[in-house]
């Protein structure tokens, strides 16, 4: 690979509020880098850099042709799930008529317990990894379990496929089945093994991130360490904040000690412990917070990871999306398998319009267009890792963008006449893996 | 066909708040109906039946064998969709950030005008028909155009794939684009004349159902007229109720001059036109109804079609389902393709569940469990074909019931010991058509 260009229907993001869309437009690729997106190529540029046409099917080879033409069929960037569990991914769908805490116990815990084995890892994440390929969601951020060796095993095949994400071991000292408890020094120690791990093996796209389960699994003094470790090594966080009302009282009431009346929140937990916008940080959730935590997640440039399907499943309400978008907080968007019952973005994407268009009707909140969401799940997620991988461009085709991209068809007989955001809609409304013909990563066809 | 025994894990909802389950279990199936659901087979019953053994790809000619083993494979009852306009198959998903009067006239409308062309129908019903069929949905109450010629075609299409259906001509002399306007005297001769057809044709799962698109499409003539009609044929009736607040004040200007002080609610506009009761009658949505309209529609037995994933895309609010359900209304769910984005009724279901959830966090309702849902799009609505379908039983698998059943197998892999309720929450959740295995309506394999 050194450059080429891809042709076709191509829709992104750039600003939150609406779709670019070039019909048969060129993008071209230098690099894996997005250089420019044209309306027609002019003689000139057919010139300079030597154009031939290949067909879909002759592009093995990257070497050998310039145009990749894919006809009508859009081209958009691919999706980045800014909150997922992996070990999840088997419970997906099970058991969600339980109370949180029978969930938890009976499948969650249960499920994470298993892959104390090594062998049940090598069963189950090949076809979580296989399960993101196929929704199109090329980089993700990636909760494990607390095992440091299942863990490697994930990050293993992640790499093999050639995908990118973020991955934490899990944290957690309290408040779980006794097999899922570590001690503060095991949980520390295994948190730098699993991170040098990764190091020496030296991925292209893979990198740990900090994962204390949630405030309320870990005693202060893990936290505290979790948050040094984070600072000394310049890792991101991930956590988890203010999914319920019932987990915020209880988050206030574990920490009282040391939280005050104006410090009082759920965030300033994790900001007491260093766990909160010193290094790059995204909380999954924040459906309930605090002007406070507003402040702050505005102040230390936060994100929150808006996971709509898993709000519902779990019955936590309604995020005031429209709100905090428009108060300008760095929002993103989450499957949270397994709560979250698809991986598939674009049914997550659809689930926060929808949502959000039920807080219009029952509180008069703007609603979310579909543009906004699809935002959320490209650009407003590639800005994290733009903060974790210093100096890429991620989520849309403007320049200098890492070419990340879907190339979508669907085959419905009826949709002959469709503009490509009417094509776009259709895959975001009713497409499935199947309508995803092709995949990029920086560049690179992902297989 | 005479007889049969299908083996499987078999789950059905006889009442509606749980589920029944005869894992391993035998039912025995004569001319179509249900017999009886056991966990062994005597020997007595066994000599008595004459019973052997057969595999799954040797069901073609039933009268060969007695057995059909579908080993760890669950049976449960096929769905039955209460609220689908066929002809919005082919815009589905699209165009669902605009309002909804935008919507209507760049899609819907733009669209149904189409279908004055019989060639388009012949093109597009198809598709449709097999959409239901894919997703497992063996029974509906559709909603097709004005046009006589096209819903002609839409009926044969039903019938040819061997599912029931209660189809509908649209009526509607105004507030719609010119072409989709008639006078009183045509519509209500092609609503005869359709409805004459389908009777000529004798087809056996097939029945009209009459139609008024909704009260603002038809004058007070027009609707007292359909009305007529509808107890003179003893004809079901179909049309919408309550969607949004806005339609609700609409509708009460509309029909200011005939709407009193004690009865002056939308309901009350049908009921004065001889819609609302007389004959079995379905209204979809029914969101915001008026404690009056609880009653009318309790003391006339009419059904509310619950469609969630519409009301949610159309931004029209969440009904209040537990608090009808507990009242004894008769609810079913929809898709309500178009404005729905699936005709999956699975995804429907997991919808009004969801639904409800968000009800119990924003007013404190009480949360619907899945085997409620998945009762309202069965038996719920079997209990509306079974009005129509005088002596039928339909939506279950008790005794005397027709054998109307999808036979679901989900091949994640990671799945192997799980219970068949669980195996049902995934095909919920995560299921699609390629979880279904094989149909059956009224005893018969529908291919």
């Amino acid at each position: 690979m050194t450059s080429y260009i891809v042709k076709g229907n191509i829709i992104h993001t750039p600003s939150i509020h609406q779709f670019e869309v070039v019909e048969n437009g060129y993008m071209y690729i230098e690099n894996g880098k997005c250089q420019w997106i044209k309306n027609e190529l002019s003689e000139e540029v057919i010139k300079e850099l030597n154009i031939s046409i290949s067909k879909i099917d002759e592009i093995d080879d990257l070497s050998k042709t310039l145009i990749y033409d894919f006809k009508d069929m859009i081209i958009i960037p691919s999706f980045i799930d800014l909150h997922v569990h992996a070990p999840q991914y088997i419970q997906m769908g099970i058991g969600l008529d339980l109370s949180l805490i029978d969930w938890l116990y009976q499948y969650t815990f249960r499920i994470e317990e298993r892959f104390a084995d090594i062998n049940y890892a090598k069963k189950c994440y090949p076809a979580f990894v296989q399960g993101l390929y196929d929704s199109g969601t090329l980089r993700s951020v990636v909760y494990g379990t607390i095992h440091k060796e299942s863990n490697e095993i994930l990050v293993d095949e992640l790499n093999k496929k050639g995908l990118c994400a973020l991955v934490g071991k899990v944290n957690m000292n309290r408040f779980a089945p006794i097999n899922l408890m570590e001690t503060v020094e095991k949980s520390v120690q295994d948190t730098y093994d699993f991170i040098e791990d990764i190091k020496i093996k030296n991925y292209k796209y893979i990198k740990p991130i900090v994962t204390p389960r949630f405030a309320p699994s870990c005693s202060s003094d893990l936290l505290q360490k979790l948050g040094d470790l984070s600072n000394e090594l310049s890792l991101p966080i991930q956590s988890h904040l203010c999914e319920t009302q019932r987990e915020i009282d209880w988050v206030k009431d574990l920490f009282k000690e040391e939280l005050t009346k104006e410090k009082g929140t759920y965030s300033d937990v994790y900001k007491n412990h260093s766990l909160y916008g010193n290094q790059p940080t995204v909380m999954a959730h924040g459906i309930f917070m605090e002007p406070r935590e507003i402040e702050l997640a505005l102040e230390h440039n936060v994100f929150i990871a808006h996971c709509p399907t898993s709000n519902m499943n779990i019955t936590s309400g309604i995020m005031p999306l429209a709100k905090y978008i428009d108060l300008g907080l760095n929002i993103g968007l989450g499957s949270d398998v397994g709560a979250g019952h698809t991986l598939a973005m674009n049914q997550v994407i659809i689930s926060a319009v929808q949502n959000s268009k039920l807080r219009h009707v029952l509180y008069g909140d703007r609603k979310l267009v579909e543009a906004e969401a699809f935002y959320l799940a490209t650009k407003g997620n590639g800005k994290f890792f733009e903060q974790v991988f210093k100096g890429e461009k991620i989520g849309s085709f403007e320049e200098g963008s890492s070419f990340d991209a879907l190339v979508i068809k669907d085959d419905h007989p009826l949709m002959d006449s469709l503009t490509p955001i009417e094509q776009l809609q259709r895959f975001l409304y009713c497409g499935n893996e199947s309508s995803i013909k092709m995949r990029f990563l920086n560049g690179d066809i992902i297989r």
